[in-house]
């Protein structure tokens, strides 16, 4: 009997690893850094990679690129990526490529430039090669581009007997498979097996009859999201692609969609923040740059609009030099309200809750939300304004201003990821500028609008 | 050979189905209306009773309450769980409850009150009682609750041929599972093998030959979280549970860790702009207000603290009244580079890509982001504000505020998540409301002192 050892998670990355790594590297030590990579599961070396410096990154690649091989590659950052490549020698490159699924190449070749793109279709054989050219010419971010062109399948009236024993017989079968596809002569899909069906049913039984009942497939042309929202929703394992006419052209499976709906979540969250797309820790001070100040300019912009409205109030202001110092409370409670209601609506849109079958509830139910806390704020706000400066009226005009903007910040949420749906943009792409310009106005014009009709 | 049948994906959740339903429910049709919920998968059954008013989905289940199964209601959102399984005939709900693996049994019953929860162990069978009642032993959020405890193992030592026909013979298995995991006498798993492997293997081979690298297991006390990472991670399909000493206690497979992930995502995403936990287009007035309430309280506290900087600075706005109007542009911009800042912190704490290794780094980069975006930003705010105002000391002010803004904001959007993480804190707790009261009360004291300044 085997002795027992325990299978605690050893080999995860920590700082410890990475110190250790980089005392390899800066000491030159080709042999311990090959070993301590060995120790590594590829998707923790593409990690290490990205987290350390780019003078870092690029002395551990001379001393220790033979362990950088093509699941290093596809686990890797595009942020880093290309950088990478540049650094290994073309040989290591070409053989990492060849290593790889049909679907992880076409990940990779996806975001280089052509001379890179061109290297390596050279280095793969003809068969990999056409393959990944096919693939590429479906539209990116499509089912196409996600899928990989090994599949498993069996003609319709084949038992599991005779199934088991053509995969016995195979030469090369996909490193992943939980279905045998039944085809039709003509390359069509009509339903499929799960393994665990097959191992359990006698040789005799007809896979006809262990169909799954669950099964769908998927055209190339679907675009990735509305694949992962599939997988997500009706809990696929695997799901076949057809091309136009209906024929088998690849299979999906669920990892590639759990990394589309990860992608996903990332570019929902950091779009409603305002950042460019793909932002990671390894970008470079530029790249960030660049992915923040086109929505800072805007900002700029917008927040011109609370200074016009504010400008229209300089007599109001001079009178009673008090509001300067609380008319940011309104404004700022609001601009929270605002992304509150944006953030749920994002997400419910995301993940299909919100529909037109229930966007006037919804509505319906921002709008009374949004005027309860008004409310209650108004009533803190009103109480606490009144007693500090002494004047009632300051009190009750920041509280009907916080009413009003309250209920315009809880709609203004669900209003505009709504509309931006509806014209077939990303609802995400709304950001917090435009909810916040809108509560920022709406609060300085509440409040020293009712200022002015009700103090001077 | 069967006619080719479209496979067009014709049984998704629209807004026409909608309609059908509601109607049949208006009209009383039970037969209509068990036909079209009988053309819905379980998951769009509980999307419509989430779209839907919780009037129609009184009515709805009154009249068509049969076609609730288990399955629909462990895809139900919690918010609404309780109130359908209220509505439901506790004959129906003991059903339905027997019907799924424990899995699902568990993650019904923890959010349940005690009467409900009584009444479904009650239901169901001793055996699954017990499961449920092991697993509700184990930590919240945990490993333990998360697995299913139906697992197909082997003793070590067998062949493919004995594995197979084992599996035959087995009256009761799981109804998704991936791999077969090999135990030693003392039930501790030794490793898996895959169900493809085995399938593609003579009945001769022996399992331990044929085992995966990539085996691991998890503790069954470990955070739901880590699971996730760790599928994720490691493109995992299913892992192995063990409690301590390393006996096997259950499976967890990928579909339960990618609706984790899912739910993760929601929660960095909503706390992130101030909203309370599982927040979702069924909510109803008063529990939206309960969520989004708190924080907005705490931001009117946080934003009076800006109210306290500007009163500090009464007499200058009273000298040049036109500052009053410019004034927010600074925090405002401030507001949006600490969000953008935050985001890409959050995000990158979630997916691990931000450690003690880089994190100095990252702290830096943004610095030196913040001061190139301020600079930018400072340039056109400077001359705009000194073009408009005629003042070219506004337009210096102005600028300089702003640059010493933007920096303030990128360093506190990583600084504060990055303190939160250290202190074991949930970084997405951070909200926009700390690190927008920041900026705010920054750009006035940066814009206010400076005009003091140098302006009177």
């Amino acid at each position: 009997m085997a002795a027992f050892e325990p299978v605690e998670d050893e080999d995860g990355l920590d700082v410890r690893r990475v110190t250790l790594v980089l005392d390899a590297v800066e000491a030159g030590d080709a042999g311990l850094l090959a070993d301590l990579l060995a120790q590594l599961h590829a998707a923790d070396i593409a990690d290490l990679l990205e987290q350390i410096s780019p003078n870092e990154r690029l002395a551990l690649l001379h001393l220790g690129g033979a362990a950088i091989d093509g699941e290093v590659l596809s686990e890797l950052d595009e942020s880093i990526r290309e950088e990478v490549i540049e650094a290994l020698p073309r040989a290591a490159v070409a053989e990492a490529m060849r290593e790889l699924d049909s679907d992880d190449v076409v990940d990779i070749l996806e975001d280089l430039g052509t001379p890179q793109q061109d290297m390596i279709l050279e280095a793969l054989d003809d068969a990999d090669r056409i393959a990944v050219e096919q693939a590429l010419g479906f539209p990116e971010a499509s089912a196409g581009r996600l899928m990989q062109r090994e599949v498993v399948v069996s003609p319709e009236h084949w038992t599991v007997g005779e199934a088991i024993d053509h995969l016995r017989g195979a030469r090369h079968l996909p490193d992943q498979f939980y279905h045998v596809i039944l085809i039709d002569p003509r390359m069509r899909p009509v339903g499929y097996v799960t393994l665990g069906r097959m191992l359990s049913s006698g040789r005799e039984v007809r896979l006809r009859d262990i169909l799954e009942d669950s099964f769908r497939t998927i055209e190339a042309t679907m675009p990735e999201e509305d694949v992962a929202y599939l997988f997500n929703q009706y809990h696929l394992i695997s799901c076949p692609v057809i091309e136009e006419g209906g024929r088998l052209v690849g299979v999906i499976t669920i990892d590639d969609a759990m990394s589309v709906l990860d992608d996903e979540h990332e570019e929902d969250m950091l779009r409603l923040a305002g950042v460019g797309d793909g932002a990671s820790p390894s970008d470079g001070v530029f790249t960030t740059v660049r992915q923040r100040l086109p929505w800072l300019v805007v900002n700029l912009f917008t927040a011109s609009l609370s200074a016009l409205v504010i400008s229209q109030f300089e007599a109001t202001l001079a009178l009673i030099i008090a509001l300067a110092a609380v008319m940011p409370i309104v404004s700022s409670t609001g601009g929270i309200a605002g992304t509150q209601s944006l953030a749920v609506a994002v997400r419910a849109l995301a993940t299909r809750d919100l529909t037109s079958a229930n966007a006037a509830r919804v509505v319906r139910r921002e709008v009374m939300a949004g005027l309860l806390n008004g409310i209650s704020l108004a009533l803190i706000l009103g109480v606490a304004g009144s007693w500090l400066y002494g004047d009632i009226w300051l009190g009750v005009v920041l509280g009907m201003a916080m009413v009003v903007n309250q209920i315009v910040a809880a709609l203004g949420g669900v209003l505009v990821p709504l509309s931006l749906e509806r014209w077939g943009l990303d609802p995400a792409l709304a950001s917090g500028t435009f909810v916040t310009t809108l509560t920022d106005v709406m609060g300085y014009l509440a409040f020293l609008g009712l200022a002015t009709w009700l103090m001077t």
